[in-house]
C-alpha cells in the first residue's frame, strides 16, 4: 500500500462568493467559474497521479458538486462517498445572506474582522424563522440542535474529532482521502494538522479549487508540514484574493 | 415513518446509446440529452414529493451522473450514497463496443435477439487485452474475478442477493431508496420484484430517465405490482424505443 494522503479541496466559486455575501450553511450553487475550478482541480489530481480512494464531503451542494466535477475529470467518480454535516462551512449566524462589503461599511473594520477571523467570538445568532436559517432543513434532522451561529472554535470542535475518528485512520492505512469542503472547515483542519495557534490561524487563507495535499505517516503524523498545493502559483494568487474579501 | 419505496431510475441516453453500440461495463458518459433526461427525472421526484433518503448507484459514470443531476434537481444531493459494482449493467462480453445494427446484420435476427434477450446464454467472452475489457480497471480491484461476459441470469445472481441484504431492509423500515442503474440490472430487479418468468422477462423494456416507483410493505412485499412510473406516457414511449434498438 502506498503512503497515505489527505487532499483538501475547497469548493470553487459559488454564487454568493461572486456576489460577496456571507454564505455559511445556506446551500447556494457554484457559478460557471466555480465549476471550471472544480474540473481543473480534478485535472491536477489526474496529471499528478494523486488519485483519491475515498471521498468525504459536507452536506452542501457547492462542495458536493465540486467533488463530483473534480472526480469526473480525474476518472474517479466510482470511489466510495461519505457526506457529513461536520465538514460543513462555519455557520455564519445573523451574517448569513448579508453583503460583505456593506457589512464592513456598516459595522467598521474591527467588528468585521472579528466576525470573520476571531477564533472564538461567533456572530450574533440567526433567527430560526429567517429565510437563511437551516433550523427546519431535513438534511439536519438527525442533529440534536441545528446551529444558529458558529465561531471557528466551534468548527474545530465538531470537525476535528470526526476527522480523527473517521478520516485519519484511512490515511494511516495508506488510503488517499479527498476532503471536499469549505474555507472555514478546511482552516479548522489545517489548524489541527499544522498545529497553528488560535491567534495565527486568522492569517491563513485557503484558495478555492486547488488541491492541497498532506502526506500522512502510519502513526498519523504529517510528513510535509503546511501541505503541498498541486498548483503553488495559482494557490498563492487565490489565497491573496480570499484575504481581500470585504473590499468592494 | 412513511411507507417504504424503491425508485428505479435507468440512466439517461449515453454516448453509446446514441451511437447504437453495446456498452456493458465500458464507462461511457451521458449525452446532453441524457443529462436533460436525468434532470427531468429529478424534477418528477420533486413535483410528486417522492424524495429519496438514500442513493444506490453502480460504479459506472452514466448512472452516477444521472443520479447526481436528478438529485440536484430534486434538492437532495446531500443524502447518503452507496456505490456498488453489483448494480452495474450486464457485461456484454465480446459485443462490448460493437454497433448493434451491424451486429444484427452480421449474425442475423435470431442470434442477435438471443444475445440481447436470452435469460441464460451469455455472449462470447471478451478478451482481457481488448480495449473494452475491465480486467485491469482499478475500480474492480476488490473482485476475485472481473467478468468477461454475463447473461441476465448472471446479473440476477449478483444483484438480487445484494438487493435483499443491503437495499430491501431500508425500504422495509420505511426509507425511500433511489436505485440509479442500467437497463439490464433494473430488468433483473424488476424480474425479482414482480416474479416474472425467465421467458417473459425478454419482453420487458425499461425506459431511460423516468422514475419507476415500487411501494414496499414492512414485510418486504410489493404493494403495487409492476410499479408506478412517475410519467406513464413518457414511459410507454420510452419502452417502445428500447425495444426497437438494433434497427438502423
Amino acid at each position: 500500500m502506498s503512503e497515505g494522503k489527505l487532499i483538501l479541496l475547497r469548493h470553487g466559486q459559488s454564487q454568493w462568493n461572486a456576489s460577496n455575501q456571507f454564505t455559511g450553511w445556506v446551500d447556494v450553487a457554484l457559478t460557471e467559474q466555480g465549476e471550471q475550478e472544480a474540473r481543473r482541480g480534478g485535472e491536477l489530481l489526474k496529471e499528478q497521479g494523486v488519485l483519491p480512494d475515498v471521498l468525504y464531503t459536507s452536506l452542501l451542494r457547492r462542495a458536493i458538486c465540486t467533488a463530483h466535477l473534480a472526480l469526473d475529470a480525474a476518472d474517479r467518480l466510482w470511489i466510495p462517498v461519505i457526506r457529513d454535516w461536520r465538514l460543513n462551512e462555519r455557520h455564519y449566524g445573523a451574517l448569513q445572506g448579508l453583503n460583505k462589503a456593506e457589512t464592513k461599511e456598516k459595522y467598521g473594520d474591527d467588528q468585521f474582522m472579528a466576525w470573520r477571523r476571531s477564533y472564538d467570538t461567533p456572530p450574533p445568532e440567526l433567527a430560526s424563522d429567517s429565510e437563511y436559517s437551516q433550523a427546519n432543513d431535513p438534511r439536519y434532522s438527525n442533529l440534536d440542535e441545528v446551529p444558529a451561529t458558529e465561531c471557528l472554535k466551534d468548527v474545530v470542535e465538531r470537525f476535528v474529532p470526526y476527522f480523527e475518528e473517521e478520516i485519519l485512520p484511512r490515511a494511516k492505512r495508506g488510503e488517499t482521502v479527498l476532503i471536499a469542503a469549505h474555507g472555514n472547515s478546511l482552516r479548522a483542519l489545517v489548524k489541527h494538522l499544522d498545529g497553528i495557534s488560535d491567534a495565527d490561524i486568522a492569517e491563513l487563507n485557503i484558495p478555492t479549487g486547488i488541491p492541497l495535499v498532506y502526506e500522512i505517516a502510519a502513526d498519523g503524523s504529517v510528513k510535509n508540514p503546511g501541505g503541498t498545493y498541486l498548483d503553488p502559483e495559482a494557490a498563492a494568487a487565490g489565497a491573496a484574493a480570499v484575504a481581500n474579501q470585504g473590499s468592494k
